[in-house]
């Protein structure tokens, strides 16, 4: 077992035959029941996979996940949902497991059955307790497009937590990404770990947007099974809300065509949502991504992108600022040095961008988002996917 | 005067010096009041042009509009407000009008000031009345990253109907477009004129995106001089509808990068508000439009895109149905032979997606989107746009 794996998780992975050569079947399972907490996409085309694993997560206990990548079983009538409500049996019956205690997660292409018969030849030859608890090997087994693996460790207290997550495109998590699964041995009640999950969640992955499209097959679990006994819970709150920022970021940089990771922080709002809502109009706009892309220090399309939350009519011009970097570019008019010294900013990896909302101190709310730039590399990777 | 011009407007064209060497100066002007209805940009960094023309439109009387290109005198601050009012006074001056019955419209670059040296020799160059109606000049001198002048002319008894428009990125308009103008001699009555006018922008104008970013400075006015005398309102409201629907299908195509004007149809919803909100999600989801810019039919990105209305419960997957051009794709799997009716149609320079959402033959609103696909042009064109 990976040393720094938590405890009593062990991970199957392998090639079911869904996808082509690469590995596309995981399955991630406690050897104990664990407290759980998932949030899913609210696509109104949201998958069985998704209603199942809804379902699963009611009573917030779980052993663990199968994993399908290649393959959204998304759309395919009620023949669909039997096909996942069969894997899921099948693999709760592997590991000793009620069906409702296990979830299901698949990824990939619309609108087509899963190949059952593959499928079932690939469960039946699953044998529990699995050998291991490769992380690294199951990051590998949930990618569809996504060019790099995505996990993360870290230790709070005596316990050990691990993150894995795919997706690079079809990305605007609403109340989830793609895939993201977390497993601990901490010690943490399933209602705290419901709580502290879903504030995690808020501040992470619902603040990535990669290209304003929003899956249907969008899972995040967290799989708390306590054997390594209690942990502080603030700090348990802060190193899982760390290890999904890093996940986050992952993401955005290896966004499809991606070259760039840009953070928008909007400071001095009303409120969260407030905040929330520009970072996003920002993060979102193609013509600051494209911007971005070309190192263009084109400071009034991040104003146009503000002036897009029309509705939040107390956001007023001459109150807001604009930054790059730490250079500000609005109000006022910047020279050629300061430009200068904005389009050299743009040229790193990582840009970030600053809006304040002069709400004044007493509202000073806050929001970061995460995204990437737009590049004809997503053009050229989204115009031939399919078929 | 251009003999499908209508009576009594005039037209002065020309070259101020705030582009380059291109025409980027145009006052549109009724040589007798006219009855005026204007619908503007909700962006809430619209700047002093679009604020001036909404005070000007309220008594729903005007004489006409100056339009300068290349700069929108956006986020310029109290200094840009003056440069628009003086400009719009020395104008007014030269036409002999109130200044508050000229209109002012700009677009172009955010964040600069106007070049008011050369501006002010400009105007004071104007002589009234101006020698000719050429609107086809001014059609010309209204654009900035346009490849195309647009505009259309019809006939509704015996007026006379012109409608000029400019834009290509950084729209999707809210309540207009970047900029259009219509000039009628039809006589409508102000108050008939505006209920008209917000009816056909709502079912042209605002059902059209090219990539979802709206700009400071959307502005559409409808001058109705009423010399050609009265006309059948039920023919002109579908007269004036189709010059509309004409430019705003003049507009996708010539979309920034864009190689096809996709139509989005949306039947069987709810109501009308919810067939729009369905057929703009799909219209502006770069998955969409990367698909059918790739020839794809990849028909599971529209079941996405339509799952992104995430609150209209009421959509449920089992009785969408969706198409493309007259293929239907969903629900039921598509064989190779459909399949390649459907490429076929997406390599077409208009490509038409419906989609149903089967609330029934009693509610059976309906809405049309119409925009474009997404290139690897699109990307080039705005990595490098502005300084």
């Amino acid at each position: 077992m990976h040393s720094s794996s938590p405890q009593g998780f062990l991970v199957h992975h392998g090639r079911a035959g869904i996808k082509d050569a690469r590995p596309d079947f995981a399955v991630i399972a406690s050897e104990v029941y664990a407290a759980t907490s998932a949030v899913f996409t609210r696509s109104r085309f949201a998958g069985p996979s998704v209603q199942i694993s809804r379902e699963a997560v009611a009573d917030r206990i779980a052993r663990g996940v199968v994993v399908l990548s290649g393959n959204a079983n998304v759309a395919t009538g009620a023949g669909g949902r039997q096909d996942a409500e069969e894997i899921r049996r099948q693999v709760a019956e592997a590991i000793g497991a009620d069906p409702n205690d296990v979830l299901i997660a698949s990824t990939g292409l619309i609108g087509h059955r899963y190949p059952m018969p593959l499928v079932r030849r690939h469960v039946a030859s699953l044998r529990w307790p699995f050998p291991g608890a490769d992380f690294d090997a199951a990051a590998i087994a949930i990618m569809t497009t996504d060019t790099q693996p995505k996990i993360r460790r870290a230790r709070c207290g005596g316990a050990t937590l691990v993150g894995i997550a795919k997706g690079v495109g079809m990305m605007e998590p609403d109340m989830a990404t793609l895939l993201t699964f977390f497993c601990t041995d901490a010690e943490v009640g399933p209602v705290v770990l419901d709580d502290i999950f879903r504030r995690v969640m808020d501040r992470t992955f619902n603040a990535l947007s990669i290209d304003t499209d929003t899956s249907t097959s969008d899972t995040a679990a967290v799989f708390a099974n306590g054997l390594a006994g209690p942990v502080d819970l603030m700090e348990f709150e802060r190193t899982l809300g760390a290890i999904a920022l890093d996940l986050v970021k992952d993401i955005a940089r290896d966004g499809e065509g991606a070259t760039k990771l840009i953070e928008v922080r909007v400071t001095g709002a009303r409120d969260v949502a407030q905040a929330k809502r520009v970072a996003k109009a920002v993060v979102n706009s193609p013509l600051v991504k494209t911007a971005v892309h070309g190192a263009d220090p084109n400071w009034g399309r991040v104003a146009m992108a503000v002036g897009k939350c029309q509705d939040d009519l107390d956001i007023a011009p001459e109150r807001v600022t604009i930054g790059f970097g730490g250079q500000e570019v609005y109000p006022g008019s910047p020279g050629p040095e300061e430009l200068a010294r904005v389009a050299e900013h743009l040229k790193q990896a990582e840009v970030g961008l600053r809006v304040d909302l002069g709400a004044g101190p007493h509202s000073a709310a806050e929001f970061t988002a995460y995204g990437c730039d737009l590049t004809e590399g997503y053009v050229r990777l989204n115009a031939d996917y399919s078929t």
